[in-house]
């Protein structure tokens, strides 16, 4: 016996830590919303200028709000059955919330040169880590046994979680490769989709 | 059967997201409280007078706390109803969140611009927002009976918490309008609606 | 019956938003924990330097923390008897918790103007309206019975918590006046006291 | 009977505490990730490098992060044994949570000096504190009888719990005295042996 053998089996404790991490990088998201500093704004039609030059930093928070809203969904699905945890498991979350915590910074990366492929690669790697991470998370609690539903719901949890992640990675890969033609069509279509699944109801999103 | 029906059910990490969002919300508020940097304040007078400068700022961060602790408390009664969650109450309340997130910026916003319509116009769409999606996600969860109360009680839940919020947005949009006489007396108006109402135990608010 | 009697009843939520408030605050004091921006620091000797220089921004922090921590276990002290809640309790929390979210801002004046009677007085000011506060919210509770021990522990248990909060803020009263001998005592003074009261099992702070 | 005695029972408080100050510190760490402010990045190449030259600050990130998760794993595990709590252990919680909120604040000093000794001690006093105060919390909690396992573990869990804490506190201070040799040996080493005993399912770290 190990210490490794005792250490880490309080899910709530994970939720609760994941819970913590999720709203504090949704809410720093909009740290990047500044007017700009010592801009001289005195008009009605000058605040209005300046919220509108604002708008690639509002389309840069709508999507980082609406991706983790989308991985946490995904994260607490995955909670509703796994009953048993271990420290590896705890540790695939952590490296995943280290993900999470990055989003702000990618995010704001992205925002300051949306034009620039380089931050539209960096954005990328996030949302491929965190979908990454995840997917490894679900495989070795199911490879392990430590979820727990119906007999007759286990294939289908199994195939619909999974196949929800691959989808959703496909589609990034996709969005993403529309820089090469245009960032702004890049992070549309990536916007575009995430609002299609989530309004949905029968979307594979 | 989908990945849809499967996602979105734990309403406890919904609440716990939640929690974490308003209390990060309320407290990112105090950033705006900043002495003016690069004063120099070397005496007693000095430091009262920046403080007393500061007064707009102090203003709005009252204006701002006692809303998010309005909608808090409004979400609050709604969950203690709440017995059943899916995936589209977990994207009300996602985005629900987003505008709760969106708060300090319109906050600061005003702030900085308080005698400016376009600033009050802004928060007066982020008030709307919030108060908004908060009566969708009633409105979902009694059409789809995800709610629990007693028979006898549930007209009266129903018309107590609809009311409310309808009653709650008609004050803050006349509130709103009182800027175009001037906007200190728009702020005040609300300021004191709200202090008025969380005091008077009988008030609809 | 109206909304007031049906909102605000949930006490998990209360103390979550609590938990959420108080850490954020906590670990916000670190924010103004900074080494001087643009200042060269080339040499060991140089960096030590700086930190020594920053001691009264430690001796802060230390204050506000210990602070923060009497105050949180004083209030989940109150939880710990509360047993039902409603409307008006939920507004005492929130205004306590929006005294707590100023501390960080009142611990910041105080680190910036240590000196400075006025940046005592505020900080003071802060102290003793969590207290005031928390007194209110556990006398409002008291006299309406929400409270939940057994009949021979409910006087002493009263007392204790009353007495608690009283005793605490005479010695904050004293201590704030030795800013009229020198501030550093007042502060030394008030630690001094928070330290010897936490670690001596026996007392009664 | 005294205030004491009533007061820091509530475990659960407790531990949504910590998981709030863990949740932020963790997230704070993204904090020091800035692209230099008023630098001009106008080409993929250029933005490359930005972030290359960055690679001091995710080194720092990485080993933060990764510590965090070690203590926050050692301290739910613990939790996972205690089933009374105190005042007493209330503040050892209290002054283990400084601790955890001030790793931000060493983090940036590392960061910002990674080849001074002086920031590397300063960060080594931060590892050291909160390893002791959790060492001290169990220690606490055992000779008080505040654990509850059952009798054929209580050796095993206690010794893993003091050995591991101990193995890790001697593997920072030698990772630390190798910056008299180089300080990025120093980090790389303590990052590795991190990694090693992350992935290592047998390790004991």
């Amino acid at each position: 016996m190990s210490y490794n053998q005792i250490a880490g089996q309080k899910i709530g404790r994970v939720e609760a830590l994941s819970d913590g991490v999720f709203s504090i990088a949704m809410t720093l998201l909009v740290f990047d919303l500044k007017l700009p500093v010592g801009a001289v704004i005195e008009s009605e039609a000058a605040l209005w200028e300046a919220l509108v030059e604002m708008s690639p930093k509002f389309l840069t928070f709508l999507l980082s709000f609406l991706t983790l809203g989308i991985i946490w969904t995904g994260q607490t699905t995955q909670f509703h059955y796994v009953k048993r945890y271990d420290r590896t498991l705890t540790w695939y979350s952590l490296f995943f919330l280290m993900t999470v915590s990055l989003l702000p910074f990618s995010t704001s990366v992205l925002s300051a040169h949306i034009e620039n492929k380089v931050s539209i690669g960096v954005y990328w790697l996030n949302l491929f880590a965190m979908g990454g991470i995840l997917f490894l998370h679900w495989d070795y609690a199911y490879r392990n046994d430590y979820l727990d539903f119906a007999e007759k719901d286990a294939a289908f949890v199994n195939n619909a979680i999974r196949k929800r992640i691959i989808f959703a990675q496909r589609l990034y890969l996709v969005g993403v490769s529309l820089c090469f033609i245009n960032p702004y069509i890049s992070i549309a279509f990536i916007i575009g989709l995430q609002l299609y699944v989530i309004f949905q109801s029968k979307s594979k999103f």
